[in-house]
This record gives structure tokens, C-alpha cells and sequence, in this order.
């Protein structure tokens, strides 16, 4: 098998054909028609094997996870997607592994109307960079940068159940099997929250995705604010699963390890009336956790009134180098 | 350091800030803002350590090249170049590397009017994944499948003279110092010929750069547009080094290797005799190689009149898989 042919085997059956592209995959480069009256968001992430995914983990699953933190930059945007590009680096040219990798990517394209445009295939270590672009009406897009002190601060979903899932994958928590797999859907399947985020265009002040913790990325928001903020730790959204084994692994998965990808969005107060009208367009829910305070720094607060000190800030790819 | 310092210090320093970005690195994703009538030009491509680079290549000419090659893409198109987001799997957080890099990239990236809007560091394997966008007018874009019979075949530039920088790094050719510098540079330094894509447009009936040599390249435009082609090899243009190495290492650098990142077109007859009145123009130089026929196939005509048949197509990175 040539490169080619791989591609056009596995890459030009994608199920999704848009009509604003002009010319997808198989020119030197995509030519693509973007909606008047928009502004485009674009964003980039790569997974390595090894760094990101423990080699051997099943290609339906990298290839999904691939595309859903893509899909989740776009989400914290309130950006709707629209095409994206692979680069795909792989040991060798594998049509089982194929197979499963496009399942699993074309899979979670679909329901988004996301078309593959353009890529590049090479033989090296196994490495997937995805680069994702979408569109929001112009002067729209949810940026970090917009909180301001007396905002409540919501979050999508649960937290901290992708970290149980890597707790269970690396023996340091024991669940029935149920429920490990469950946590461990969380991790390797995450749902990228888009509609939620389309739904926030007009409503948040600021937004984010949750890929390496709440602290650290809320942390993000605050810096990029110039505010402060404060989270009643009773009020986090903590799944069935992770409320039974809470006494036993503490705050710390739901608020400073990663892959949660839920969003983080702050609200004024002229606003939640709006909010809680669509709440229940949210079927992934939603919890309002704290406030946007004008006090520099985070304050985690525990039902006893005490500030918690979580263990770390969040996933860093380069610490201690 | 950590991972977001890394970023902060080295890529937060770029030289480009267009007006056309709104949000560029440091939210969740970019927030560009495309041009009224025009289409968006997509194209990405990945540079591997040790497939497409020797471990220990400078890290300008990493950083350089990995740029090039994409800007190659977006000449291919007619494309005026605009932004660029980039993938980035290091091994250690090294920051004479980091220098080095940047050196490279935002050093191609200035003179192009190229900004960097987003990207992802993560330790790993050496490797590069760039992104790159730009713009041409609506329905301007030079694409494979316009050749028609009759059409006149050009190349820029010089051709082989990367495949004989490849030849000398692999010690199966020796050349005087000076020479040697000079095909080194064609492989390591390509320019990408972005200008001269541009004043291609509404003259070529199609476009390619010759990333995989001459004979696959055009290859993919005579399949592209259903027809054939011969090529005189006598009318080939071969730099002084080239011709001065000619009889020991015969066509096959200048037909049947890659990395020249030249530009192939075609002309109707027609158009003829606007582009010679603009040829001064393109300073890499314009040499008519061939023509385009009905007869499927494409025939390298020796100075003797019989046919070349090259040792192989091109560069294929799945090749014996």
C-alpha cells in the first residue's frame, strides 16, 4: 500500500460533504467558501502516544479523543464547526489500525457536520495533530478575557470523572466495573460541549474548556480578566460514582487534573434569568459554582468555611525540565 | 520552565501582527477575520525527525523548512499567505533549540506577512505540524485538474538541485565546498515561490509544487485533468552545479526526486504571450519544459529522440508496507 492510496482509502470516505467547500482533499491545498457576515475560529491540538494515551490504546479511541479536544476549543469560542485537517504520523501503515482510527474520528465528525479537508500522512512515532476551524457571528466569540467581579461562575457536566478514569488505568483506584466504565468512558470518549457553547454566544462574559483542570483553567480566565475568584467545593458537580469514593480520593480529581473537557464560563448577574430559562436546553446540566471576585487569586472553599489547597495547578507537558 | 512560558517567551515574540487577527495566540483559539470575496486556501503538512530531516539538523533549518513546505502549498494555489497555527512534540523543553526554531520560522514567516495564531507544545518525539491559511480572490485558485492538450508545460527555477544536496549529506556525491553549500541550501532552504504563485493567477490552467519530483508531481495534475504530457528533458533547467555533474548522475535528480519545491504549470497558447511579457517578473527564472497531449501517460523525450524511463515515480512514505 502507497500513501495514496491510504489516503484516498481511509480519508476520502468521510461521511460529511459541506457545501462551502470547494475543493477538499486531494489538491495541494483546500479551497473553502467562509459564510459572510462571520469571523473564523481556529484552533490546533496534537496527541502523542505515550504522552497523551498509553500506546495500545484502541485507534476508535485516539482518533475520537483527537478530534473531541479540538471540538472543545471551538465549544469554549461558542464557535460552530466547520472543517478541519489531520496530520497523522504513524510506525506503519496499518489497515486495521486505520480502519478503527477513521471509525472513531468520522464517528464524532458526523453529528457535528464537520468535514476533513486536508492532511498529511507520514511514516514516524505514532503522533495525531488536528487543526479545527469553525465560525461565530462577527464580535461574538466567547474570549477568557471577559469576567468580571460580581459574575457567577457555572460549569457543564461533572467533574473530576476523567481522572478517576486514569486513577483506575493506573491501579491507584479500585471500582466495580460498572462503574470503571464509566469513568473511563469520561476519559477516552469525552462529549465536547458545542451546543452548550453555541447556546452561550450572548449570554457568557467568559468561557473556557476544562482540559487540564479547574483550577488551572479557571486560573486562565482570572489572569486573563484581571479578577479573582471564589468556589464553594460543595457545589461541584460531582457524579453518582465520584460522590461514593469522595472520602476516599478528596478534591483534587474534580479540581486539579485534566480532561474533564466541560466548560468553565462566567455569567453577569442581568443575565441568569436568561440562563435559567435555556437550562434545560442543557442536557449535560449545569451548576453554578462560585463568583468572580475583585480579590486577586482562587479560593477553593470547603463546606467548613476553610480554604482548600489543592495538590498541583493542572497538567504541565515541560515541568521539572 | 513550563509548558506555558515556553510558549509565552518563544512564539508570543513573532515578528507579524495583522490586522486581520482579532484574538490570536492565548484564548482557546483564534478569532481571524476573512476578506470579503475571497476563498480561504488550506493546507497543512508534518516534518517528522528522521524521515524528513536527519536527527540533528540545525533547528533553523527545522524551523525554516517545516514553514516552507506549506507556503509551497498555498503557492501552488495562487495564494496570498495570512496565518499559520503550529504542532510542536519536543523531546525536552530546550531553549537553544527554541532559538534556533524560531529563528527559522518566524525568520520565513516576516517577509510573507505570515502571523502564528495558535498551537500546541507537548514533550515527544521531534515533530512539526504546521497549518497554514491564506486567500485568493473567489474562483481564482490554481488547482490540479485545468490542463488541457495543447497547454504549455512550465517549471521555476532550478530543478534537482535538492535531490544532489541529499545525495551529498548521503555521501553518494561529492562536490567542491562551495558547490556543496549551494544544493544544500536548495534542500534545507527552499524558497517557497508564493509571488510568483500569485502572478500565476488567471493565466496557469493549473498548478503544482514539486514536492515528490517532477515526474510524480506532474503526474498528479495529468490525472487530475485526464490527459498526457511529454516533457524534452534537453529543455530542463539545470543549475551549473547540476549540469557540471550531469553525465555521472544523469536525470533521474531532476526528475525523479523531491524537495524541489519549484512550482510546474500550465498555459493555453493563448496566454502565451502575457506571461513572456511578465517573465522578467519571476526572478527564480521560467523555463517551458513541455506540452500537454490527449495520449494518456507522460513521455521524457531524450536530446536523441527516445524515451526516458526515470528509476522511479517519487517519494512515497509507505513504500513496501
Amino acid at each position: 500500500m502507497n500513501e495514496f492510496e491510504l489516503i484516498r482509502d481511509y480519508f476520502a470516505r468521510q461521511p460529511v460533504r459541506r457545501a462551502d467547500v470547494v475543493v477538499g482533499i486531494g489538491d495541494d491545498a483546500a479551497v473553502l467558501d467562509p459564510p459572510a457576515g462571520c469571523q473564523l475560529v481556529v484552533s490546533t491540538d496534537m496527541l502523542v502516544s505515550g504522552v497523551h494515551f498509553p500506546e495500545g490504546t484502541a485507534p476508535a479511541a485516539v482518533g475520537y479523543k483527537a478530534l473531541a479536544v479540538n471540538l472543545s476549543d471551538l465549544a469554549a469560542m461558542g464557535a460552530s464547526p466547520a472543517w478541519f485537517t489531520l496530520n497523522l504520523s504513524l510506525p506503519s501503515a496499518d489497515s486495521g489500525w486505520l480502519e478503527g482510527f477513521c471509525a472513531g474520528l468520522f464517528g464524532l465528525a458526523g453529528p457535528f457536520g464537520l468535514q476533513l479537508v486536508g492532511g498529511d500522512t507520514t511514516r514516524g512515532p505514532l503522533t495525531v495533530g488536528i487543526q479545527i476551524a469553525g465560525f461565530v457571528p462577527r464580535g461574538q466569540a466567547l474570549l477568557r478575557s471577559g469576567a468580571q467581579p460580581g459574575d457567577s461562575i457555572y460549569v457543564t457536566g461533572w467533574l473530576g470523572d476523567a481522572a478517576l478514569g486514569l486513577m483506575c488505568l493506573r491501579q491507584e483506584l479500585r471500582l466495580p466495573e460498572a462503574e470503571w466504565d464509566r469513568v473511563l468512558q469520561r476519559l477516552e470518549r469525552p462529549v465536547p460541549r458545542v451546543h452548550e457553547g453555541e447556546m452561550l454566544r450572548g449570554l457568557a462574559s467568559a468561557c473556557i474548556d476544562i482540559s487540564d483542570g479547574l483550577v488551572a483553567d479557571l486560573g486562565h480566565v482570572l489572569e486573563a480578566s484581571g479578577a479573582g475568584a471564589s468556589i464553594e467545593l460543595a457545589a461541584l458537580p460531582l457524579s453518582p460514582v465520584y460522590q461514593a469514593v469522595r472520602d476516599q480520593v478528596g478534591w483534587n480529581p474534580a479540581v486539579a487534573r485534566g480532561d474533564d473537557y466541560e466548560l468553565c464560563f462566567t455569567l453577569p448577574a442581568q443575565r441568569q434569568s436568561v440562563l435559567e430559562a435555556q437550562a434545560a436546553r442543557f442536557g449535560c446540566g449545569l451548576r453554578r459554582i462560585g463568583v468572580i471576585e475583585a480579590q486577586p487569586g482562587l479560593r477553593l472553599v470547603e463546606p467548613s468555611g476553610s480554604v482548600y489547597r489543592p495538590d498541583r495547578q493542572g497538567y504541565d507537558h515541560f515541568r521539572g525540565v
